[in-house]
């Protein structure tokens, strides 16, 4: 299989090394060679049609001289490689509509897409599952909610015999953790801070702590679990920036957290909002930087699936899983 | 797809069920039909081959007249049938003979198997692996361990990209359950009866309270998830029908499960034995009658998955799963 890969931030990098230790591993068990024929970064598009040194790029990468790797190719040329997927892991734009034409332009080529970039579909679930019908090829988008806890593989290949009644789940690392700051004592911009020394939060971190961010994840969950198109404006959302009841929830000795909720009942619910957690129940057992889900379905019972870290590798697993299943 | 049923017990029912209710919704969905032309009891097998009308099917097996509702066959013939999978449910036998032998038939006759029954795959494995092989056909079996949990698909399409270093797992419902009971002051021969009571243990329950259906349980994850042959000779395992710690555990305020453990270092690791549990471990918010896993993986970091309650129904939507992704 021969791959395109886009974006070397953290996670591109942690694909690329698992891809690279881990290829006699693949073709051994799964007998699937994954040859990555170009890399860009913001800068460079780099291409060899006989596929790159994958310690080379991140060598390259880190003396930031990717450029002089390979011969270089305008991005544009990528839909023309004789690739089978473009993976895509580039920084969240704000209105995703490079991302959108990226997929759309993608699937008219012959290619599947791998995602691990949210933000295209949050807001053009519509167009892009729709051009990937058209062209009879996939899209698979596991790393981009939830980090490397499986959610929607899960449903794709484990809970296929069941309907999803209510989903709650913990997918937001960031606006967890500055809550549970706020709840430790400190006031928003301390709380803001320390998450950003941990590198947990963004220079521009708003998106995260005014509920956008949990809010696009949960319209793509909703989307992916209920096989719908529902777009942002069905999402009702809260953030931390402006909380009242902090004092109370101090004293209250429960849990809080920011989840994203949604019921498949008559009517249909669909929000990221502060729960209240008694500490008996199956989500407390998460920490403020545990990704996690509790699935309620009709016939497989309550189904609850945690990871208790989550970070670039574990999301960057899921990524190649993905490229290991389409 | 064309699909013949062995074993009308709890799951079998349970399997014609969500099949039943859900057809139009298994095609609308997945593009899916699935007729179910033979389904065979302890008695008789009846066929037909545009498919049996499977509310009639529990309706005549409700009225103990199974034969009466269509052609009867002999159990041989059904590998003579145009079916795509046989779906084998029948209870356990001690040697798992008679199960490998109908799955290395089905192979031979150009079908695929979907299993719930433990005792061919513990006793049996790398026959009945070579026989899929050799005919290029699959065996899925994700019901025969855990019930309702996922967890050989978890592992087969959720964390392919990571290396599996240590499993442990509550996935023994009896045998946690009448320990339970033991814990809580019952002797042993009222804990074994309060579980008879309930359901939950069989008239012989022996081989469930001595451990060997746990290490029948771990032979097969170690199997499945490290790509093995082990067999029941490679798993050290324990029992609970001599307990000398009895006391010493019920006043030690910890919490104790028979875990099915396996680490994979340099020296591999199978076991099924008692686990001494802190209240803040993971595995620790099951109760002795849920399912769930722990696994640490080198990419995925540690994920957790647990069912609260399993039962013939959370079962039976495995089995329909495994249906729905051969």
């Amino acid at each position: 299989m021969k791959v395109s890969i886009i974006g070397l931030g953290h996670i591109g990098k942690a694909v690329l090394g698992i891809l690279n230790e881990n290829k006699k591993l693949f073709m051994e068990r799964y007998g699937k060679s994954i040859e990555v024929i170009s890399v860009s970064d913001s800068k460079n598009t780099v291409y060899d049609k006989n596929g790159l040194d994958l310690e080379k790029v991140l060598m390259y990468k880190q003396r930031n001289q990717l450029g002089e790797l390979a011969e270089n190719i305008k991005f544009d040329e990528i839909y023309s490689l004789e690739s089978d997927v473009i993976v895509d892991m580039s920084p969240a734009t704000k209105d995703g509509i490079a991302g959108m034409k990226l997929y759309t332009s993608a699937f008219e080529s012959g290619k599947n897409i791998v995602t691990s970039n949210k933000a295209p579909l949050a807001l053009h679930w519509k167009e892009i599952m729709e051009g990937a019908y058209k062209n009879k090829k996939r899209i698979l988008f596991e790393s981009s909610v939830g980090g490397g806890t499986p959610l929607f593989n899960l449903n794709s290949y484990c809970l296929k015999s069941s309907n999803i009644l209510e989903f709650k789940g913990q997918v937001s690392s960031t606006i967890n953790f500055v809550l549970s700051q706020l709840l430790a004592g400190l006031d928003f911009n301390d709380a803001v801070k320390t998450a950003q020394n941990m590198g947990i939060a963004e220079t521009d971190y708003h998106d995260d702590t005014n509920g956008l961010d949990g809010a696009r994840k949960t319209v793509i969950i909703a989307n992916a679990l209920l096989n719908k198109d529902y777009t942002l404006n069905d999402v009702k959302y809260d953030g931390i920036e402006n909380l009242k009841d902090i004092n109370y929830m101090k004293e209250s000795g429960k849990i809080y957290r920011v989840l994203s909720h949604i019921k498949n009942e008559n009517e249909i619910t669909i929000e990221s909002k502060i729960f209240e957690l008694d500490r008996k129940e199956t989500l407390a057992c998460l920490d403020s930087l545990s990704m996690g889900y509790l699935e309620k379905t009709d016939n497989n019972d309550d189904i609850t699936i945690f990871e208790k870290h989550d970070g670039p590798l574990e999301t960057a697993a899921q990524v190649v899983n993905d490229l290991l299943i389409i």
